[in-house]
């Protein structure tokens, strides 16, 4: 869970509008690479500096200009006004907190979603929030700064002109960037479909103490999953709703396919969430199971010897007077008694499969 | 679960519209079968080369295309640009992945749907991926490759012109081959329903461990027909709902019977949920029920041996001065005690209907 | 469980609109009783034969045609046809598993409803299928030949010209026959209200084995109870929404009484599913509570004996050098620690109030 | 329960729109009290009998007729002919099963609702069926004849001419019925707020078996005031949104009041079912706990005392020929091995923490 | 629990609109804040009288008049004729047990929230209503005198003249004190998501009797929390949809990212719901393993040392003739049969992985 929740209590009392960065911290410095691009032309700038991007501003080819790292406040509302963002789009971009959205602010849309990642390294997802905002011809990403980048086989697409990025428009770009987050999503199902059938196998087979804990930080994973996902099926289910001017007819297509990718992934989602509550039941069962199944051994056990102890000790008493005491055939008779008290209990459990 | 989840991992990173086979590889040629017909002519011919389909293209009679594998990707892609199928639609077809559901490219309807068998040899549920493309006078359907082919009947109809088939268009045609793959979940269902009734005697009568494990495999079977299923009610409803110029009134009819079997089935599936749902609860409970018992053998045989051990092995001490070991009548006087004290014992057992 | 699924596979492959019988065979005859009347006129034939109805098909008096036992396909083939019912339709009346429904066909409405009866004699819900055709001036209802005949006070009150039934057409007819139906709901529910109230009892009472598997079985039968009437509330929801002209305004009123009815039912029904979870719930609940108990009777006992009989055993040991075996006082000073140690053991318990 | 179900089964098999009075019988007489009022004038008038009643029929003040007891059918069956009931509305009035609802009937409204008491004698919730009949000049209310009146304060108000009730229409005076009876569902949340807070005690500090049993009586309480309020909502939310030409713009505000506290009803019986589920589970895992501590003590005892007396029990032996016993420090050396292994098994469970 | 409910039944019996303040009294004066605003002007006043607000209500500026104590209710009336309050809306001002809603009077717009404070002292949730009037030209903010307050900050930036509120009218000041209400969710968020971590913690870790009561206390929070916060949604989204001329467009759009937060806010609320039901399952899961952990440490002690002690008993009878005793060997053999006996018990349940 830890990574999952971020204070944002540092910005009660501020004015709506503020800039404030929420959320950790996962990178200082900001990069940003710009690519202008047509089906003829083609280029590509990497600064740190916000006045870098403005001559594109009013160029007619496409723009694409990504921000990696969302800490240097300055930098980005330079960028913001320069590109006449408002100041809530900006309150958003900085405050890494977001539920996924799209809004539409008749010039441009606001995009946010959330890079989702299985870190190898730190055996648990690891997430960014990923603002989009899609103008006339320009399309500007802001990213927190996660390492590893999806976004670089579209750069080499359009590096190489290879698929058809360069013959389309900034709208297609924007369902590129949604195509590689979504599809991202994909590789986090598989990695969590491995674990559900690790830890299935471990259920049916020797539940232990982890397997418990194990299941519970599933369940948290695939809780932290679904807030981070669910939205995003709405946003693009508006986008291909042809809502706005910005998005033109022939990319509609392709976001109808996206969608229908997003409603699969909720659908996996949920069929998760329904086999690890099973799994839990079959956990609690299981336990019950080993529980009732040393109880029985105990009780066998315990039926079987507790009346042979007592008859031994009946005959360990030191009184004077026990004629059995002296009969020659006491011993094994008390031997032959022992054997079928001991043997008919051992029939009944016997019969009663209780082993 | 094994068989349930496929790698699509493989395509990250890929620009949308490239074909790439996902799921398993349920056989290695592609086996093409056309059918083309009208009410007065049939002609029949199987083939491995997409170039042979290429003469129905514009014949004014009605064209099956049936298309057995989907792992021979430079075939599809000759057959789908004969057809004019748009590349995301390829791109599904060989994607055995799909989500069930319905998509309108104006020329033609491209309806994916999931054929499922319980393979009686497995002792599971298998599935294959189905794609049609229902044109104005054709039908394009795409099978993985499963054994055994649901499709067979209508085939000999169409040879024996049995039933309504051969009068009717491309529409009813399509129609027979979802009626076919709608038919074949009944059968599941009712592999299933029997499952479910084996569990229930075993659960009344004397759960074990494997009683859970089977517990856990039907209702992770459910979970994944649920899954499969859900989405074709829409499917099916979508169709029903006349709104392509493909769907002739006269089939309507057809979608509509068929949509209430698709309802009849979810319908069952749910039930199929709460039972186990509830088998699960009635487990637990029984699990627990049985640990009380065995919990209640033990506390008696204890509460009776333990205090006559405790007494038998008072009069086992060696001391010098014990005046009772003297006494003449000591022996049996214990004796008439320990009687008493396990009777009673026994006796206030039996009022709390312990045993 | 048993009577509730009906084997469908047989039909798997059979072109779509065949009659094929399925379901259990109720009865091998068909009885055909006819019942035609106006306010002045009253007309009655039972008869075996499907021809036998055929001259009131023209008649401008409203036709009741009620047949019993729906194996013999001939004869309901040749009635089907005279009245120029749609395959689809005689295949649905045939096929004795349909979900609740009403299909509107122009000419005349086909209303499938489930009749549930709680058969005394086999202590379980049995129910039939019945059918419903409501044409201009005739209705012609299916029913598959169980014992007992709900619809025999409608023929009383058509002879003896009671209640408005007579003056009313053939809408006012449909909608008795689905009343007689819905009001037989009421009587299953009243039974189940009885069962769970004894249920109730026993589990607060002495809850046993038996209580589970009644539980179990009652919650079976709510389960099928909710999957057979949760649609009729649709199907007379539609019914009464004036959409077909078959149906007459003045029996509008009472179609929204039925709903009420119908809604009422559905109310009930979810009640007894949130009773029966709840019970399942303190049924475990009060197993634990009773393991709870024995096992602290068992820790009770053994914590009081366990250290006495070790204390015994000490004093058992044959050791020549034992100083305390020789001592005048030793015999009572051990039992006066026994019974100190004893005694503060029960009064610890006895504080923690675990008896 | 028991005073939850109501037996329906006598109906079976008579003719729609046959009053038969359903339910117990609250009282044998029928009290009619009639209110006669406009802003100047005040009549009121006390009797048994329906024919009082009817020259209040075509007076221009508002009349307020409230029945108490619906046993006495024929009495009522005059009141409804005087006032144009329609049979459907007359069969719902008597029969006190219905589920709370409005229906139209064009020239009046009818509307039931239940009102629901906590008796304290009972220590249970009793409640009866309320029927409205707002005309346009009229209301007539039936009671079932509960004991205590929750309209006496609305009477009080009319007789001093407190409040605006004097000067509006008959549709505040039902409207003031309704507020009546709604602020009575208030009182029974408190009452069950109040015993949600004591079992909370209950379960936190000792849970008994008489605590589950309060915890599933309430829990039926719960499910039957969600099962009678629920559809409340829908009631007052269908009056206020101007359907009616009877409901004037006046009383629409404060039937907007009534709808909200509706809707904050049905919150907080929602809010109870959360608790109690939570309680529920509470309560379980409450248990476990219990007998999980109980079986560690049980387990440290055994493990302690078992080796021990197995000890003793060696030096029991009566062999002829066992050296130990001869030993001149033998037994105290068997002491000394006796504490060691109790302490360090003591020890070992100390650090585990299981005591 | 006990602070969430409040008794409303001091109202049962009264006329609607009657004002009579219910809930708990949080203060005893009235404090009256008036603060009057233009871009240019600002007038800051506090009273405790009413009447010290009428010269304000044809002043052209911006007037914001908070009132800080709601249990004199003789100063509220005059305030509320003053500005034409609606008697519906004044009691509903006193009774603070509204549920978050918003009405539309026409002139003004009657909005209901909670204000939620954890407070660090009784380490629970505190709240206290809010109610928020918006005139045309008007703000009035009624709170019930919880200590700390929400607002301050907005008074800060109005006498600084920070931010933009200066400039914009009364709906915009209406914003703000909403957006303020709605930050704090979000500290109560952290709150509760750091109770849960903790909780989690020793849940893996070490669960205790404690940690159950923990969690009851938990979920009774969170359901509190989306008792109060869930109409909180649709409160925010009915003013967003520019149904009132009050709201002008420029205030839209920070509604838009406000109705976001209270979107977000749900969805974590339902997170928790989510994780604190499966802790609680997690917890149930955790108690069993360690019974069954308890439980088979006491099998196998119980196993091994039972059947040693009966040997050891055997020996230990007195019986004259018992041939065993006199043999040289004898005491060793008996030590070899019982150290076989308890080696093999021992690698029994080593090898079943018991411990």
């Amino acid at each position: 869970m830890s990574t999952h929740n971020k204070k944002r209590s540092r910005k009660t009392g501020l004015p709506p509008g503020t800039m404030v960065h929420i959320g950790e911290k996962k990178g200082d410095a900001v990069k940003i690479s710009v690519i202008d691009y047509s089906e003829a032309e083609f280029k590509e700038l990497v600064t740190h500096d916000a006045e870098a991007c403005f001559p594109f501003r009013e160029s007619p080819t496409v723009t694409w200009i990504n921000v990696d790292g969302i800490s240097r406040i300055d930098v980005l509302e330079r960028l913001g006004a320069c590109y006449n963002l408002h100041p809530l789009v900006m309150e958003d971009i900085v405050n890494s907190n977001q539920r996924p959205k799209k809004e539409d602010y008749g010039d441009y849309l606001y995009i946010v979603l959330r890079m989702l990642v299985y870190s190898e390294q730190k055996k648990e997802i690891v997430s960014e929030q990923v603002s989009i905002v899609l103008g006339r011809n320009f399309v500007i990403s802001f990213q927190e700064g996660l390492e590893g980048d999806a976004f670089n086989p579209i750069r080499e697409r359009l590096r190489n002109s290879k698929g058809i990025t360069r013959k389309m428009g900034a709208d297609y770009l924007a369902y590129s960037l949604l195509d590689a987050i979504v599809d991202n999503y994909f590789n986090i199902l598989e990695t969590i479909g491995e674990r559900i059938e690790l830890l299935e196998d471990e259920l049916v087979g020797n539940p232990t103490k982890k397997t418990l804990t194990d299941l519970h930080n599933l369940k948290s994973d695939v809780i932290f999953l679904r807030k981070s996902i669910w939205p995003v099926r709405d946003v693009i289910g508006s986008l291909e709703r042809r809502e706005s001017p910005l998005i033109t007819d022939a990319v509609i297509l392709y976001l109808r396919d996206l969608y229908d990718h997003a409603v699969q992934i909720i659908d996996t989602i949920e069929t998760f969430r329904d086999m690890l509550s099973s799994m839990l039941d079959i956990y609690l069962s299981s336990i019950s199971n080993r529980t009732n199944e040393a109880m029985k051994v105990l009780t066998v056990i315990a039926t079987i010897f507790m009346p042979l102890t007592f008859i031994v000790g009946v005959y360990g008493m030191n009184f004077k007077h026990m004629p059995e005491l002296e009969w020659k055939w006491a011993y094994p008779a008390v031997w032959l008694v022992m054997i079928f008290t001991g043997g008919s209990m051992y029939l009944y459990f016997k019969r009663r499969k209780w082993f």
